[in-house]
This record gives structure tokens, C-alpha cells and sequence, in this order.
């Protein structure tokens, strides 16, 4: 008989408080889509009330199977749960669970909060019948468990007790993150002694010393069955458990993989791997290649030793199959085993037929042009295009003699400053020269910039390619110094998609940002009509 | 009593196995140089004879307080001790300590090696015998240990065994970092069981399941007494036991800190942070924020609630003192963040007698800032100016009237592509207008773009000003597409440093990259005059 263990994400709430981290109302949509189908069981969506953005959340609330959970704070002395507006505007969000953290620890309840220890238990008794009475699933995120456990150890039990008594799930926050595994693991199994039953007993871990995940594993071991954790590990501080290393440890690994089940399964586990690179591309952060499982260097095997000896058997220096997490082995591009997974990478693109002699020259360019600064991990249409051109697969539609950029910030005649965008381009498409000026205004008049202008005039007038890629349109636009050679320069990275449903993104590189831009522009345009199938004019 | 645990680095020689890191011999020299600064006991080098770098480190070896160690493989059958050219290479580096790698897996003996079983522990033994005799300290890293034991434990013990006999401390790898802590800590006990001390015992982990550091912390617990790992968690796949994390919790933390010593002692600790940072700089990789102990985030606190009790007592959000890291407590402004927080941060920018009626009006311009795409986590300056603005303390020290750039692609007379960029910006500075152009070639003659370009153009002349901003630069520059109400916006993030060792984050926002980025210019120009003590003009 397996245990079923839930999967509660505060991704959107705990790992907002993440530094530098702000996401916008359809970036949470976007992430708790993301969160769903992968099969996870609860979605906390922020704090209703607190800020715009969460109340705006909450206010068109996603569709999900996973149950959405506002989250919010127990009421405050001095009024009644009922008429505690804070709790109000959490209530109002008709969530169908709530997540209230509160005080468990002495100090904290005397110094931060100032009310008596018994005020404290009466609040947490009062929001939770409150909740339960209204019907909705509660959940008890007692802050600083572990510390208030060790200052006062009845107390901390007394206020974990006032929640569970009135049916609330009971977390155990290390929110300062200092709390080892073996320390978690002892507390974990007196709660359980105390009466509480590990199937409503929660587990929330942060990483400030290192071992969140281990200390997640560590409660789950002494007894505890829902686990509270965030795609990447985002989160305040050093941040929370990492729920996409603690994942596929729960799916994969002995003891767990016999012992539990999730709402997460094998099937969707390479659905992880999406879920945090999307995370990564709407913060524009480079994805951690070393992260456990799912970093582009968690299957790389770089000794000389281990390389050959996974020629002989992938378990030699494997602890699980790369692919079970939808993440590839690499073996350095050099070997027989790089020119593999470039002809399997190349037959994926639909190029099947091909001169196989070329493929150690295209390992040769790639090398090279990721020497100065292009990347083609998400880049996967300029590397088709590279690809193309080293096999003489890629027409060349045309050709794009010149162009000219100029933006202008002046006052306008109302004396307010505006900007404004102009650009002109001049192609040659088979024998014919064209010449196309575009602005960037949009429909509301405001200027979109240089890049917007650019693409505008670029798609005026491609003769008889200019139909073909009229549905295509700019999605994203990720711009990052990196280095390239001994300079640094600018790598953009554009997200084009059409009305077919394609999306797809291309690189460029340069030192001036508008270069790059066009570079990746161009890429995208002829991506385009290949897949159009366009013939050289 | 406390009992004596000791470091073993392996940086420069398991770390140099992280796909994209290749040491120089300089740089090996000057690693080494920071490990013994630390007070690590043991630094392993690098293989010498494996690669020309690893050889020349041990031609000059650096001289330090920490035990040089040389790594190698157990000698190879067919051959004895003496006469393995491999081993011989080894050994001929000098080293004080040597550490050789053996196989204790019969799936790998059998599979990898193709010998049998009996050959590779008289190899084992062999290679130990010889290494003692010549007078060296010995390590044996048993390769695959936990799997091998796992797998046929009477085999496993008995490779230990073959080089414990002969005096080596033995040290249970955990290649391929599948196991997991509660495994670690059960198998360290049955060697222990079996006869092997646990002062000549170590463990070294990596990071594969996300719990190489508690996996470490198991061993100690369960008796090992000697811990590899490397400076910011380096090393092949998902890397190695991270000692930036491990060091501080085995000083700081209990039970470690009343049981146990090391090498490393209280006031060497704030090194740790200069060595992790020194290695980032090394290999131009930007330092996680995030790391355990020594991130520049790990003391940073967004959230409202914890701000506000953090300035009551700063044990209530900090399960340590950040300065015995070395690290410093960070509040930052964000959506989150009440008025607490808003009064620290402005009293730390040395803002003290101002109007706290002002303090509602600043967190309402946040806000409405944040909520059309401006983040203020990171653009620290940015923050300040707009305080300053609302306080009335920021002085209009320059108007922008207009500005022009231009960016044109072509060809030279030589046929190849080449960009410019131009850009004219009017700048009213008291009464005296200035009238300013510049291109934005650098030294090399190759075009930096439109933002450098208007850069040169704005510094160039603002009359009193421009010698207090000359030695000011761009050291980072971050763009993205985020949400600003309900289009989409660009965000440009411009990090900026001047000679006095200064280093400031500005944010500006528009749908127009050029305009954002200048508006980022201007505010790091404002800050920067702020700082140099200027007068309005």
C-alpha cells in the first residue's frame, strides 16, 4: 500500500518574496497554468488584499484542477475573525482553501506582536473556525515552529492544536531557515506524539543553510505528508525547498517511489523541466545548469573516465535515466556520442536526408559562435538556420543591404515630452531593390522603439514573402550582456509565434543592441519561411 | 572535549570537472592561495601528469599552511605499484598527501575495469603500500561507494579495508550523487561497525538530489570525521559538496559548533565570502545571490511583516549574526514593504530629519511605479531619487531638452558590414544650453550601440558637473519585457561603478528601449551627483 503525499506550490506567494522578483497579474496566470499541469495539488496565489497585483489575481482567477489557496494572516487581537479586515479581503478572494500563517513561538508573539501568549491561541482558534465555517479547506503555516518547539515546547504544540482542533492542515515553518534535517526530524516525530495525524501535517523549509530539500525529505521520513515547496526554489532569503529537486526524488528514489504517490506522475515529470524554464524565461534569469535533475548540466559528464565508462553502461555514472525527468545526457560535442546527438537533434527538425560528413563542422561552428556569445539551448531556431547552412539547406530569400535607426525624445507641441521611432530599411529581394520606412506607434499612439520599428519596416514591403509572414508577431524579448571573446556584448533573445500556433525563438549578437536585435529578427523571418515553405524569389 | 574535523578541498581538482570551468595554472595558484587563507587543511591540485595545467601547478607548487595533495587512480593491474607510469607521475609531484581513487563497486570492477575482483583490491592495496613507503599521507576515495555497498557490502568493505590496512584515511564517494542522507548516515555507521575509525573515515558527496551538504552533515553525524567538498559547490554534473555552506553551519550551528573544531576558526569566516567571490570573479560568473550564508540575498528580507520585526529584534527573522559571515542584512523596497521598512531603508541612505507625513505618499508612488513595470529590489538608486523627489531633497541639477540617436548599418568601402551609432542630446544646465554629439565606437573601432552613444553624448558636456561624473561607468545593463499596466513595457536595469568603489543599480521603463535605458542613464548620473556632493548650477 502506497501513501498519498500532497504538493502545495507557494511559488506565486512565498516566492515572490524572492529579491528582485515582482510578477505582474498574467505572469501568475501564465506560472499557475504551468503549476497544473504538472499535477500539483495546491496553488497558493498570494495574499488578496496586500498588494494590486495579488488582489487583481484573485479577482480572475485561473481555471485549474489544482485547488487555488489565498493566503493571509490569522486575525489580530482586539476583533472578532468576522470582523478582522485583513482576513475579510483573504475570505473575499472565494478561494476554496485558505492558508493563514500565525505565531507559534513565545519570543515572537511577546516581542513582534505584543499580545498575551493566550490572545495569541485564541486568534488562531477563532480564524480557523471562522474559515472552517464559511467551508473552506484551511491550512496552518505555523511560522517559526521549530524555534518556538525549542524555546517552549508546550506553547508551540498549544498553538499547532488550536489550528488542527477546528480541522486545519498544520505546517511547520522554518522560516528563519536555520533548522538542520536532524533537527526537523526529531520535531516532526514529537508532533505526531502530540497527537497530530502526518496525513494533515505540513512541512515548509527554507534554505539558509543548505539542506531545504533535505530537510523537506528529513520531516517526510519522520512521518509529515504534505509538502510545501516552490518551482526553483524561489523564495525569500536563500530561498524555499526546491520542489523541482524534491519531485522527481519522491518519483524516482528509494524509499519513496515505493513507499508514496503524488499528484504529480512519471508521465508528466518532464513537464518539470518546462515549468522551470518558463519560470526562469518570465524572470530573465539564466537557468542554474547545475541544478539537481533538470540543470543542462545535471547529465554532463565531463571526465574523461566517466565519459567512457558511460559508453559502456549510462548507470555507471547515472543514479537515474536523464530522460525519466525529460533532461538529455552530454558528453563533450568532440566524441562519437556529441555527433549522435546532433543527428538525433537535426532528424527532430525534420532534416533526415543529410551529408552526415558535415555534422563535425557544424560542432566546429557551434563551438565557436557560443565562444563569442551565442547560445542555442532556447535559441533553437537560429540553430536550425546554422544547422541549414552548413548542410546548404537554407535559401537565401534575400538580402538586406542597409538599414538606418533613429529614435527622438523632444517635446511635443503640447510641451510634453515624447518619443519617436524611425526606421528605414533596404532589401534586395531576388533582383529587385526595395526601400521601406516605417514609425513604431501603435494603435495608441505610443512609441514601441527602435526594435518595433525596425521589424515594421523590414516586413513592409519582402515582395512576394511579405504575405507569408504577415501573422508573425514579436512575443518576447530577452537582452542580456554576456561575454563574448575577450568583449562583452549583447545577446538578445526574441519569442516570435505566428497564427498556426508555432513559436519559436532566435539569437543574435552584438555589441550594439539594435545589431543584435536585427540579427535575431532576420533569423526569425527566414525560420518563418522555411516553414512556409517559400521558394528564392 | 570537542573533536578535530578536517577540510579537504577539492576545487581545483573535482571542481575543474564543472562543465565550462578550466583553470589556469595562475589561477589554480591564486585559488590556492584563498583555501589556505581560509585555514582548509588539505588542498587537492589537480592530477598531475593528466593535463599540462595540473602538472605545471605541481612544478611550482604554491607554498602554504594547508597539506598539498596530489590526486591519481589506483595502480592498474598487470604492472606493479612502482612501475605504473600513472601512479609514477604522481608520486613524482612530491606532494606531502596523496589522494588516489579505486573502485569498491563490483558492477564497476567488472564492467569499467574488466578485471576481477581479487586484482582490484591487491591493486587497492598495492597502491597504498607503496605510496606509505615512500612517506606520504594517503586518501583513499572509494569510488561509488554507497552504490557498491549497497550492492555486495562484504566486497565493499574489503576494498576499504585493503587501503585502511595500509594507513589511509578512506573517504566514501558518492559518484554519482544519488544517495540520499538517511543512506549516507546508515552505511558511515556500518563502516564504522566494521573496524574503521572514524578519524580516518570521510565522506564527499555531490549534489545530484539537491542534498550534498546534508548528506556531508549525515557522515559527521553518524561518526565520519573528514569532509571533501569544493568552494561554491564546483564540480562535475550538479557539483560537489558546497563548503561555503558547510563551513559556516559546522562553526555556527549546533550541535556542530560545541562538538567539533576545524582548521577554519570564527574569524577566519569572513573570508569565505572573499574566496567565493574571488572564484566568481575568476571564472566571470555572477555570484548567487541566493547561496546559504554568503549570497548577497541570504539576509535580505521583502516581506512587509518580517522587515517590521527584524528592526523590534533581528534574531526574529535571522538564524544568524549575518556579520559573523561577513554578510550584511538587506532591506528592500518592493510591494511588500510597509513603512518600517520605508524608514530604515531611507535612514540607511543617510536620509535622517525629513518628513515622515511624506512616508504614506512615497510607498502610494511605489506602487503606482511597480504596478507600470518599474521594479525597485535591485535599482537601490533609483529608489532614492524618488524618495529624495517626494521628500523634496533631490535638486534639478540638469533639464534634458531633447536628444537624437541614430543607428546605421552598411557597408564600408571595403564591402563589409559595418554599424554606427550617432547620438545628439540638448541639455539645459542653469541657464546655459549645451548642444552635445558623440559617436560610440570604442578603442577597437567596433560600435557599442545607441545607449553608449547617448552616454558619451550626455557626459561630454554638463558644464560644472562633468569632471564630478568622469569617472563613472557601465559595468551591467539588463533588459526584459514585463507588464506596465496593460501593455507590454521594456525595463532596463544599468548597474554602474565609479573609482571610489561605489556601485549603483538604476531602472528605467518604457515601451521604447532607448527611452528606458536613458532614463536608467539619468538616474545613475543624479545619484552619482548626489553622492559627489553637488550644487545646483
Amino acid at each position: 500500500m502506497t501513501e498519498r503525499l500532497t504538493l502545495f506550490d507557494t511559488t506565486l506567494r512565498d516566492g515572490q518574496q524572492t529579491q528582485g522578483v515582482q510578477f505582474s497579474t498574467p505572469e501568475k496566470l501564465e506560472i499557475a497554468a504551468l503549476l497544473d499541469a504538472l499535477g500539483i495539488d495546491y496553488i497558493e496565489g498570494g495574499w488578496p488584499g496586500a498588494n494590486p497585483t495579488d488582489s487583481e489575481f484573485f479577482a480572475t482567477p485561473p481555471e485549474t484542477q489544482a485547488i487555488l489557496t489565498a493566503f493571509g494572516m490569522t486575525k489580530r487581537a482586539g476583533r472578532s475573525a468576522a470582523n478582522d479586515d485583513v482576513l475579510a479581503g483573504v475570505v473575499n478572494a472565494n478561494t476554496p482553501a485558505v492558508c493563514l500563517v500565525g505565531k507559534t513561538h513565545d519570543f515572537h508573539v511577546e516581542t513582534a506582536l505584543g499580545i498575551s501568549l493566550d490572545e495569541n491561541v485564541s486568534n488562531i482558534r477563532d480564524s480557523f473556525a471562522h474559515l472552517v465555517s464559511l467551508g473552506r479547506e484551511t491550512f496552518f503555516d505555523a511560522e517559526h515552529f521549530f524555534d518556538g518547539y525549542k524555546s517552549n515546547p508546550a506553547y508551540a504544540l498549544e498553538c499547532l492544536h488550536a489550528a488542527y482542533g477546528e480541522g486545519a492542515t498544520v505546517v511547520l515553518c522554518d522560516t528563519n531557515g536555520g533548522t538542520l534535517p536532524a533537527e526537523i526530524s526529531a520535531t516532526v516525530a514529537a508532533v505526531i506524539d502530540s497527537g497530530i495525524d502526518g496525513a494533515r501535517l505540513g512541512i515548509h523549509t527554507h534554505n539558509d543553510t543548505g539542506t531545504a530539500v533535505a530537510g523537506t525529505l528529513a520531516a517526510v521520513d519522520a512521518g509529515a505528508r504534505h509538502i510545501q515547496g516552490t518551482l526553483n526554489g524561489l523564495g525569500e532569503r536563500c530561498g524555499n525547498a526546491n520542489l523541482t529537486s524534491i519531485i522527481p526524488t519522491l518519483l524516482l528514489k528509494e524509499p519513496y517511489r515505493s513507499r508514496y504517490t503524488t499528484g504529480v506522475n512519471e508521465e508528466n515529470l518532464p513537464q518539470l523541466i518546462v515549468a522551470s524554464r518558463k519560470l526562469d524565461d518570465i524572470l530573465n534569469r539564466v537557468p542554474n545548469k547545475h541544478a539537481p535533475y533538470i540543470g543542462a548540466s545535471a547529465f554532463a559528464h565531463k571526465a574523461g573516465l566517466h565519459a567512457s565508462a558511460i559508453l559502456k553502461d549510462p548507470t555507471t555514472y547515472e543514479h537515474i535515466d536523464p530522460g525519466s525527468v525529460g533532461n538529455s545526457r552530454i558528453i563533450p560535442m568532440s566524441n562519437q556520442a556529441g555527433q549522435s546527438n546532433l543527428r538525433k537533434r537535426l532528424s527532430e527538425m525534420g532534416l533526415k536526408d543529410f551529408d552526415t560528413s558535415a555534422l563535425p563542422r557544424i560542432l566546429e561552428v557551434i563551438k565557436q559562435r557560443e565562444d563569442e556569445g551565442y547560445s542555442y539551448d532556447t535559441a533553437q531556431a537560429s540553430f536550425e538556420l546554422l544547422a541549414r547552412r552548413e548542410l546548404g539547406l537554407l535559401p537565401n530569400f534575400f538580402e538586406v543591404k542597409r538599414y538606418k535607426v533613429t529614435v527622438e525624445r523632444r517635446k511635443n507641441k503640447y510641451d510634453k515630452m515624447i518619443s519617436l521611432s524611425e526606421a528605414v530599411v533596404v532589401v534586395k529581394v531576388g533582383k529587385d531593390k526595395m526601400l521601406s520606412v516605417s514609425e513604431s506607434l501603435d494603435e495608441t499612439g505610443s512609441d514601441r522603439g527602435p526594435v518595433n520599428a525596425l521589424a515594421k519596416a523590414l516586413a513592409k514591403d519582402l515582395g512576394p514573402y511579405s504575405a507569408m509572414i504577415e501573422d508573425m508577431r514579436l512575443v518576447d524579448f530577452k537582452v542580456r550582456i554576456t561575454q563574448g571573446g575577450t568583449e562583452a556584448v549583447t545577446r538578445v533573445i526574441i519569442d516570435s509565434a505566428d497564427s498556426r500556433g508555432n513559436r519559436w525563438s532566435t539569437v543574435g549578437v552584438s555589441p550594439n543592441i539594435v545589431d543584435a536585435s536585427f540579427e535575431a529578427l532576420l533569423d526569425a523571418i527566414n525560420w518563418k519561411l522555411i516553414r512556409e515553405g517559400a521558394h528564392v524569389a
